[in-house]
């Protein structure tokens, strides 16, 4: 039975990226397009609840129909899975966004949080990005991102996924002969090179840019940021669990029971209870 | 030595949450206070690069100085961080949020994205919300809440968290003697009502609205859902690692190598190398 997908991203709609990879998946399945109608890079995990939303249609450079939607990517998954298509989805693929989702990234990356909003909605997630190296000017081949994307995807709508779970994909900058592999992967670390800088605007106010270099990652083995490095497309399993079951025991030994503060022993002193992991 | 502290918060610096957050946090240590000059509500985590920030100053009802930035809770936080105080931050509180962040809120809340973004920054970050009953209207007592928080952030600053760790702390709408106490939990499950709801304007145009009831909670013991059915305060150590590691091995056992895609054999058939957990 051919298989319902539906593309989003977070550079919007009428980025090349998504098109690139709605032209793969047309070969897996039956292809909906639903994404912002406009560049939303590091929005976020955005649920819109205060203010309606919009739906305009798009054509592709290639003619391909798709729909623009004015919220974040993972409003555009809510809408097309909530039921503004007729269509069930059985996977929702995001990408192809112009660069790395690595390490802490993928906290703000709008590409993955359509992902996890999938999950949310009980589908299979898969984000797909690209690396893009620091200063890199000119056109982008999205084709072995793209050969990535249908790889990792057709694996998923064969095995699925376990359930709370959606996969994060990054392919190198690399040319597709040059593409080491696959490996799975875990989530690494970036730094964040962040700089405020002060301006002033023309009428005397300050005024501040979030500034400074891009992000660098740490090359560890096993990590998503030591797959790119050594130049295979990473693929790290998520999950929306944030529990740090690990700090659980150690909060457990702090002091929950005699109140220091006078006005919390209203607080009945009581049993604390250590979670249980599921 | 006196301990700098950081307020902020997700429905912005003028909500009353905010000021008796505020108040409580002042029995530790010096306050300083930047948070959105709007409500941000689920909003997620959010990187704001594209624009440059403003922040204006406030005065609490209290009289209390407040700043007020046009960006993301998170945005507040590396404003704070990244140099628009001079003061070195020793910990970064936010709330006190209305409406409870359990289970998949985590993702898209900006209370607890404010302490991600504490934690990017390698600050202890605790995030603090009240739970809110479907339907209440009123004013609301910040009470105990603001106690609750005054404990949590006690412990923190005197024992440390855990490296890329932060205290997810929510309250159950209770008066302060019919709390319970205190109870380390998991990320307990959200199940989300939304709904479409399709209008049309005065022109004949469609628009969309996430509606739908608010979402429920399934009570399990041993998470932060159900510690506020049962009445406890729940603190839920969250971390910014999001890899699934037991998907890792099931994952690897697909076939990454043999492309049934032709194209993908240009890819080379390489070493998939598994995740090692760190």
């Amino acid at each position: 039975m051919t298989k319902n997908i539906l593309v989003t991203n977070d550079d919007g709609v009428l980025a090349p990226g998504l098109l690139a990879l709605a032209q793969e998946m047309r070969k897996l399945g039956t292809v909906t397009i639903l994404a912002p109608d406009r560049n939303w890079s590091g929005g976020g995990h955005v649920k819109t609840l205060d203010r309606a939303l919009r739906v305009r249609e798009f054509h592709l450079d290639d003619g391909t129909q798709a729909f623009g939607g004015d919220g974040a990517p993972s409003d555009c998954v809510a809408l097309a899975t909530l039921g503004y298509f007729k269509e069930k989805f059985d996977l929702v693929v995001s990408g192809i966004n112009v660069g790395a989702n690595l390490g802490h990234d993928v906290t703000y990356s709008g590409t993955v949080t359509a992902a996890m909003e999938a999950v949310i909605a009980g589908l299979p997630g898969v984000a797909v990005s690209l690396e893009i190296p620091d200063g890199h000017v000119g056109p982008i081949d999205f084709g072995p991102s793209a050969l990535a994307a249908g790889m990792a995807v057709r694996n998923v709508l064969q095995h699925g996924l376990p359930a709370d779970t959606l996969l994060n994909v990054n392919v190198p900058f690399l040319k597709q002969d040059e593409i080491q592999g696959f490996r799975m992967t875990r989530q690494g670390l970036r730094v964040y090179h962040s700089r405020l800088d002060e301006r002033v605007d023309p009428r005397g106010r300050p005024y501040y840019w979030i500034g400074g270099e891009a992000p660098t990652g740490v090359p560890e083995s096993g990590t998503d940021v030591g797959a790119l490095s050594d130049g295979f497309v990473s693929v790290t399993p998520l999950q929306l669990d944030l529990t740090a079951y690990r700090a659980v025991s150690e909060i457990n030994t702090w002091n929950w029971h005699d109140p220091i503060l006078s006005e919390v022993s209203l607080l009945r002193p009581s049993s604390v209870v250590a979670a249980e992991k599921q």
